[in-house]
């Protein structure tokens, strides 16, 4: 009996390093000839398997496939495609099985967050209600470092340290011009629901005085009054401010910050971004001159500065994945087990994927310190060795050399899929 | 006789490599110790002299001196201070030969813009007139390149490199979500009357269809209609569209476009950017998800990815105005003489600063395409010997280890200056 293909997926928003996953789904495949066969990965995603766009990975080299270690963003594409209940979308979990069918796949390598994980635990529930059972394993990931068990989400350690990084440069350019310049300068992260990257930018302060001096976390509501004698107090004593802000910020009565109805002259409403309000909150009452950053999607595709720690888990993981099939587990994870902070020791463990799905992991408690705007030792403790090592991408007339992929389509089989 | 000593100082803005040019200055003084005496730096650039707050570097170490060139920012301050003509500003001049000769200072370097080469210009000439002759030499710096004469300006190399980089790292961030999500990405860049920084971004693009598609420069009033035609034909063609805009780009009738008049919902005056500005058009014309990055400070502190052509120059510029001075030469800025683009060859020129000093130099017509929309093969060719080259500050516990001066000050011996 041929061995059965695999299909790997890219979910939700993507990261410096969950190509790195990537490579190690398909190179460790590749040691296995006997046990899995082709890797086929989904354009787009999940929408790759619905609308059977699946891209045949043997068409990549050994070397496009390492490249890809170094490659940030989503080689095959993503998607923010999230498939519900079993009851509510039938149809699409049905079609995902008659997509694997006729292409022979028996494995399912999903690379994403919580609803991915929930995802493949479906997928893995119907192929076997089905009579076509496919072995799903996740293979985590997520800037916003919230999923359970893991101690870490490959992606979270690259944007922590380009937060940090970002803080540390930034701050150096502040506090070289605020005699004569801007006293405040605010920098804007990601971070809908947890606080984990405005938290990293923590890791740049090395004595007291540096920056950052004030870090607003989602998990704690913002009082205006305390927040502005926080940064007065440090243009005070320092002469600058350093403000790192998540962009899930809330007011007290729950609101995002960034949600303030603030129209332009034409009545439409303003765009987002939560480093535009906290700046007007300065500029009105503390009337110090500002300045703002918004990273955006600069810090999550960072890959010139990833953590090399963050890379290699990226890559383990992926790897990980494809042994745990190769071992007969089905419907689990592997994560990553942290066995120290100094020296920082890890290796791979594994959680079934119903304990992961739909859950969120928040920022505990006491990595907040009592003032709400910066974090505990414990924190820092956490994070330092998530951000350790460089791991530079090679550089052709002055700018990275990422990977392209051939991307070469898989022939369909199947007659288009109606929704 | 001794030898007269020395003053050093940062002005305007400050860049990537601008401590580089510092480190140079003090490393090359110090191989001429029988010529040139103690270095003394401005605290805060020219206020350090006005406000004879100077810092003693013999009191920095060599190691620090040369950590200088990885450092980012103005080790020793800089100052948005101009000094206007010697009509108007007098007595700030006469103040500062005072400080010049109750330190026995014969060599002023200063490390800054247009501005700067202007007020090294005069001074050289009030000294001159005051009996107290100084030995004036600039050292160009501008993340701006809008310095004359000098084929570069150190500073810029550095920014168009992190400009370039951003553009194809969030552009393949972009790429892989656009079937599910944000369709057009806006990145608003540093260049507030010149459209060099924007214009870097178009080193990113190696194939037909990367991106960016769209520079928006100040050179080129912006034609709403057609430039939202042009955002449309390019989610049509490649699924999304990423657009770099300079902060500087103007309406029609000459007003900058992030002046808006934008108001929040208390009235207040919205606060900067063209980045929101541009994605309301987008949003409100033509509909499609967006998401904007305003780089602002990261751009122009960005150490860790510092163009290392950049950083040579800089170096080597400082080194040169030292060595300008050894020669006996006065009011004279050292310069990039460009040999050839490829293979790129340089040389150190030399130009009067009455031929710098309040001098403009725009991006030439013919360096823009004729849609107005992107650069020609002419500007890429300028561009890119700039940006080559990587020059790693190093690391410690996953950050970059920046320099840290002890900041020494000289004992003052005039009464305060009274303004």
């Amino acid at each position: 009996m041929p061995a059965k293909n695999a299909f790997y997926a890219q979910s939700g928003g993507v990261t410096a390093v969950i190509n790195a996953s990537a490579a190690g789904v398909i190179e460790a495949t590749r040691e296995h000839p006997a046990d899995i066969g082709t890797v086929y990965a989904g354009a787009n995603g999940i929408l790759g398997a619905l609308h059977e766009e699946l891209i045949d990975t043997t068409a990549e080299s050994a070397e496009t496939i390492a490249a890809l270690r170094h490659t940030p963003a989503g080689a095959f594409g993503s998607a923010r495609y999230k498939l519900k209940g079993l009851e509510e979308n039938r149809a699409e979990y049905e079609r995902l099985i008659e997509v694997f069918r006729a292409h022979d796949i028996g494995y399912f390598f999903y690379n994403g967050g919580g609803d991915s994980q929930d995802t493949a635990h479906k997928v893995s529930q119907l192929g076997e209600a089905m009579g076509y059972p496919v072995t799903c394993i996740g293979v985590p990931k997520t800037v916003d470092n919230d999923l359970p068990v893991t101690d870490t989400c490959p992606g979270f350690g690259s944007v922590a340290k380009y937060i940090a990084v970002a803080t540390r440069e930034a701050g150096l350019d502040v506090a070289s011009m605020a005699e004569t310049s801007t006293r405040v300068f605010i920098l804007e992260t990601m971070g809908r629901h947890a606080g984990w990257i405005a938290a990293a930018s923590a890791l740049a302060r090395e004595r007291d005085g540096d920056p950052p001096h004030v870090i607003l976390l989602p998990e704690v509501p913002l009082d205006e009054q305390r927040f502005l004698d926080r940064v007065r107090q440090s243009v005070e004593a320092f002469g600058y401010c350093v403000v790192v802000v998540s962009e899930g910020v809330k007011t007290a009565d729950g609101r995002f910050l960034s949600d303030q109805g603030t129209r332009d002259a034409f009545g439409h409403v303003q765009l987002g971004g939560v480093a535009p309000v906290v700046a007007a909150m300065i500029k009105n009452h503390l009337g110090y001159k500002y300045h703002y950053a918004i990273a955006d999607y600069l810090q999550r595709a960072a890959r010139h500065i990833a953590s090399a720690t963050d890379v290699e888990q990226a890559h383990a993981l992926g790897r990980a994945a494809v042994e745990l099939a190769l071992a007969g587990r089905n419907a689990v994870m592997p994560t990553i087990v942290r066995g120290s902070d100094s020296p920082y020791r890890w290796h791979i463990g594994e959680v079934a994927l119903e304990a992961v799905a739909n859950r969120e992991a928040k920022m505990p408690a006491e990595y907040i310190d009592d003032s709400g705007f910066f974090v505990t030792e414990a924190a820092l403790r956490y994070l330092r060795p998530l951000i350790a090592g460089e791991d530079y991408p090679p550089y052709r007339d002055g700018l990275p050399d990422y990977a392209r992929l051939r991307g070469q389509r898989v022939a369909k089989r199947l007659p288009a899929f109606g929704t």
